[in-house]
């Protein structure tokens, strides 16, 4: 492990400091302030008492994803998408992986005919804005089922594992494990990865930024993603009060 | 005075409990966390070094504001403007208020050739999104100009007077100082009020949810938001540690 | 009062010269052409036989508002909203504070499962054109609804008062009625009133372009207001024909 | 000739009564009210003293139409095209039709560096309001243009002939003129026809909206559609009290 | 006939090659591959089981029609339709004449509540997709209800009659047939005319480009469309392997 | 390696049957047919002798792709893109993709000022429309850019290394090489891989679409992806008539 190549002083296979912090606004069923350190999202599961129409009547669940970064989230303002009139083509890519993500986790046959929203919206970014999201999301998705489970209107919280997400990527020529901005913007190949708490891949995206790169490369690459997730599941359970 | 009548047990003339949190994210010039009570606005404000093709060479600043809510910042989830592709009208009607409340403080000759981006995004919802939107943008954006100031790329702080704003209407045949959502959603006659530190009128817009308000009324509602925006203006001077 | 002050030479209290043509067009069930001076607005009022989903079944009617300008009724061409594919923040405030307007003067319990469309569409523009759209789309309504009651579909005409409007402010630091545009576009102070015919409020909007105002001038345009807004019901039921 | 087929008593050669009146509205350079009997057409010419970008410098003028309706200009409301965001396909393609039935008329060259803005929008419609927006919106050009000759800005009127438009069709299996809207809603074949005043063609198109229609059919058509124009360029010419 | 005129060396009455693959692309009902010379087109009827809700339980059918061009299909590349999020005028102009010259073929009324889509999209372009679009699309709606007609879900084949279209304009002072792009950028006049098998019109559509023309060259040019579509509707009887 | 497992008899290493025809269409600099079995893809490239605003005077070149479905190129008719005025998330996901493995083959240094406008249109879509797609993009980009070195305007071809994509998934328990739409449809892991001649990843992105799956069948699936690749690479060559 090298100690000094990295910015924050983290080793290559430290993830930031994680925060997880439950009921952080009042109105949604489910509701998370998740940090992966200075990237915070808020994450929201809002539970609708009913499905699409091309649903209607089959007795399953729907469940939605939006993403979204406030303008000042970022170093430099972004335009507000709202104010532009359209969702560019990476926030639709990101709130499409995370509704297939949290999907892979739930078991919507038994959620009845209801849909959960999952709302992230990014209010400081700093690299890893997904890979938090989707962290943060399956935390206030459980709250949220859970309040149903707890009411009697579904017999058992309908989740079939758990999911968390993080990047990995070459940084400098060490494969390193949940890059923050500075790493972000200068690796050479950027990885992101969901998997199960069982140890399985819901998501493998990796893109090579400059140099394409070889097997052993996304070999070292896995190997890092699977202990950063095992970590986060954990921190996800201890959130949520939950036997590991 | 009675105290019986608001759901809170709030005095007719009190304000809810406000909070003013400076430097609340990292990349804004200026960022402010405002609460009034359970409303809680995020306010940025963010310096572009330029100013739009019509204002070239004329030697002055420019000042815009944005406004959103997350979706799901309210009771109900509200669909995410950016996924729908328009901002509602109720939106652009804040956004231009909030522009003009601003803009009215300034002295944007003095500014040079810049632009203040404002954006106020609520990330949770108990009436007086846009009362709070406006007296925290007033603090975001004089901590992002006195930058300017302090780093000599502008002689002096170029804001003429404060501002602040406060709703007022009469719930249950009372005129009461800022409503929360659920007085709100039950009075018969809502007043925003925009004033100066001076005490001057910058904004006032009443409307007649129920029944008409007579002369007499509107000068019991005006009194009561002379005595809120003196208190506001007090607890924007003391976060900015000014002398009051 | 002062008459040489205004460069129409109107005394600060006189309104411009209304007109109010009744069915100005052949096909809407009410259809006004009102003129305050050069201002030159058709209102027409429509009457759909159903309510929007939300409505249905609930036994009670609904009302809509919407405000165009020709590309040349000004006094520099402007776009066509339509070809620029939305409407400017400025249409839809206008509309929005229109359609609040004529809705406090309407019981859409009595009105039955019906809408009334009202469009308000400027030909001719010099300042005032939501203050004309407000009094004369209240005349085009009635004419509507007139026709409704006389067909025996609702047993009275669901009218509970009539509405008008009118703006007022600070011209060259003198206090006048109903600005034209030169007016407008030079003041210090803009404030636009409705009021019902028994001289309670409905709206009030008022802005500071320049300097902020004190509670002696707001008191001042009140006056003004609530002079012109009785003269203007008095040629709103002239022209109806009905008693004073 | 029949005088019995048409529900209008008209003879099938006749025009509607056809008004003009010009200085309609105060702003623009050229303002036409045109009336096909019940048809009513505000037609404006704006002159913007700048071409598009493509044209800069080449030393020739620009001219474009625009084309809309007022939500009741028609027998049942329509809604309102700025509301919904686009243009129909039936509107872009009449103000493509003015736009090029103009420029047909027009010197471009001769111009300047000028565009000329058309907006040719329907107030009251009863068939045929393409026909008389062109027919009006040639008058108002004529109006607009000679101002600059007047001044001096260009040496000439820079039109090389006029154009006006008229619409034949069969109707119960009549050939006849200018169509209302009765007349219009139930033909078999529909013409437009745009002619200059030396009687050649700028435009036709024609429909089966029935039965497809013969050669014998279409001669008959353009014979009444080149009696119309010459009546039509007749009332354009004495509008203008040019002379015939 | 003048053999030096064109550049292509057509006489002035003749077509380009034609081609008419029939079974172009395998999903769509009907998929032709039509070809004018270099412009090539794939055109596909799709029959959907339902009609719009405005013709519900009318027992009647629909058509539409749609038409695209590939981006470099022409000359120089255009931008993507799709991706600046609207259709062109022109676009929308061409598919509102393609699906009114089919429904003139049709009996919708004998098609059953069905709808059938026909898309015509431009591989290659060089002048005259729209009259090969038409001619194109006849085939492709003939093979298409030809199936349900041989699986007996409707008795007979729902077609009136056979439609063609082609282009004549005047080139250099001739009158020619079916314009290629050289042809039809540097002509005077440009007609498209949409024809049926027994020689009467469904559309004509003339422009003058250039100078306006006479009614002796719009006989010549009407002479030489029905030559030219006589043949056109030959050609697509012997794709179909009808008997002429 | 199983025979009886695949819908289509193929081996699971085996490829569909991949044509290439170059040239494809007249206009562009570069035009390839792809055929990954049924699938087919039309691949244009494009060049501008431009760069977007943001590049301009840097010396480099830009690369942009755009992916497009004929509306009926699908089992079902889907809706036009350009008619519902956006582009959907899938489209915008697919066509980022392609730029990005594109712009990992050139080295846009070399290619002086310039845009390279990649267009993959899909006009029959039978499973693996993104992976033909970057496979014939590449074919389409290499002839356009040799064009420009034979020309002289660039010293060398500005090629890093080739590209191919392939997709891999989980098909009835069997790990399989380029999907069909009958195996995509019913896979439980689908994996798009795109990689370089020298056999390194450029991009990497699987899905679980059913159970998440494990390491082990990760490295399977890889293994496949770098087998397909190869062979696709080697008949991109073999089409461009270079030397393997």
């Amino acid at each position: 492990m090298s100690f000094e190549n990295r910015p924050s002083g983290r080793a290559s296979n430290d993830l930031r400091s994680i925060r997880i912090i439950r009921q952080y606004t009042r109105h949604a069923e489910g509701s998370v302030l998740i940090e992966f350190g200075d990237t915070k999202v808020i994450c929201t599961a809002s539970i609708e008492e009913k499905v699409p129409g091309f649903l209607k009547g089959k007795g399953q669940g729907w469940m939605t994803a939006e993403y979204g970064m406030l303008p000042r989230s970022t170093h430099t303002r972004m335009d507000r998408e709202a104010a532009k009139g359209k969702q560019s083509g990476r926030t639709q890519e990101i709130q499409r992986l995370i509704g297939r993500s949290l999907r892979a986790a739930f078991d919507l046959q038994a959620f009845g005919e209801r849909t959960l929203h999952l709302d992230c919206d990014v209010i400081q970014a700093d690299g890893g804005t997904r890979t938090a999201s989707i962290t943060g999301a399956m935390v206030a998705a459980y709250d949220a089922v859970s309040k149903l489970a707890q009411a009697g209107l579904i017999p058992a919280i309908p989740i079939k594992h758990f999911v968390a997400a993080v990047s990995v990527g070459v940084f400098r020529g060490l494969p390193v494990l949940d890059l923050d901005y500075i790493e972000d913007a200068d690796c050479d190949t950027d990885m992101n990865v969901v998997m199960t708490d069982a140890g399985h891949f819901v998501e493998v995206q990796g893109t090579a930024e400059g140099e394409a790169f070889d097997r052993a490369t996304m070999n070292r690459l896995l190997d890092l993603a699977e202990h950063g997730i095992a970590e986060l599941v954990r921190l996800q359970k201890a959130a949520l009060e939950l036997p590991q």
